[in-house]
């Protein structure tokens, strides 16, 4: 197809994706003439990935060109393109390890780790992008005085595992490996608010039954 | 207290405090001299929650004023209490009504409160941030040509429902109301990043287990 028919199917302007061309999020059409390209239904896919991260998940386009190589990267085996995808996705900020809070939460969740047996995890925890942001995450806690050990912490894994499961199903529906990578980050940035929203609800649904005024 | 011990029991430099209270986020002391007020444990409390949610929520100032607003209107029950602060967070993009994706995704999302049964949150779903952030999070899903329908969601909901009883259950270890709804505040902020690094890690876990080549 040509690019007025991309922009008409994908319902991105032309210019935008002229603009995905150049910084090269999108791969270049297939030339047809010395002015005009031609597009597949690959590149309409790609592009529906690129709004997902930019438009939904608020990224940049520097980590979006990031997420996208890996997504495209096929001297990776499959569980290393998603997990360098994956990587690549922004993970809010980077803990200090100078300070004693961080050197404790870094602990616990080592612990965490090995209680769970996440055996996988505990041997990429040094350089791995979710593993520093759940360091952060246990460490704003305790500086603030709640307490954020196992126990505590737990509840969260469990839930977690259990949506891991869920959420590999949907990804194996794809037969092509770069399909797959693609479903994954999308599923990772996208489903993000839709559990949080879920969330909020919930609480909000068992606050009600706990403290609201029956009438 | 003086001024000087509040900074140094939070960890928060002077300036920053004086900030807070010409901002109203922090009450005013108890007056002791023309020049020196008093501060308590209340203050303490306070500024620990006022840091949770500008520094790791991100949350803008004003916002902040908001929240704190409904944690200490006591004119309301502690339902609405905790409602109204959980109300006043940021909840993402507002859902655009003329759209027909976006009513079709508010058709989703009243159908899975109704399957669920959460009563309060149909009641209130018009006019709830919540509401609108789940509408919103499923028209992004749809624009973008995945599926999310009920099936797609409710694994989601279902977890959702099993963390707010453990964090309601952490709530109520609170006796007092203000600290329950600080608490409630503290929690929704504070898990949130615990739970989106932990489903990460989750699904890093999981896709090793099923694409990782064993060694």
């Amino acid at each position: 197809m040509r690019l007025a028919e991309l922009s008409e199917r994908s319902g991105v302007s032309t210019a935008t994706i002229k603009y995905y061309l150049r910084e090269r999020l999108l791969p270049p059409g297939h030339r047809i003439s010395a002015t005009q390209s031609a597009y597949d239904e690959d590149h309409l896919r790609r592009l529906r990935l690129i709004r997902a991260l930019i438009q939904v998940g608020r990224i940049p386009v520097n980590t979006a060109r990031e997420v996208l190589a890996a997504v495209e990267d096929e001297s990776l085996d499959q569980h290393m393109r998603l997990g360098a995808a994956v990587e690549a996705l922004p993970h809010g900020p980077e803990p200090n390890d100078a300070d004693p809070t961080t050197a404790a939460a870094r602990r616990t969740a080592r612990e965490l780790l090995e209680h769970l047996d996440w055996r996988f995890n505990l041997d990429v925890a040094e350089v791995s992008a979710a593993f520093r942001m759940l360091v952060s995450a246990i460490a704003a806690l305790n500086r603030l005085g709640y307490d954020c050990g196992l126990p505590r912490l737990l509840p969260y894994a469990h839930q977690a595992a259990q949506l891991a499961v869920v959420e590999l199903d949907l990804i194996e529906e794809f037969e092509n490996p770069t399909e797959r990578v693609e479903a994954a980050v999308a599923c990772t940035v996208l489903f993000e608010p839709v559990l949080l929203s879920l969330r909020r609800l919930a609480e909000a649904e068992e606050s009600n039954r706990r403290f609201g005024q029956s009438c």
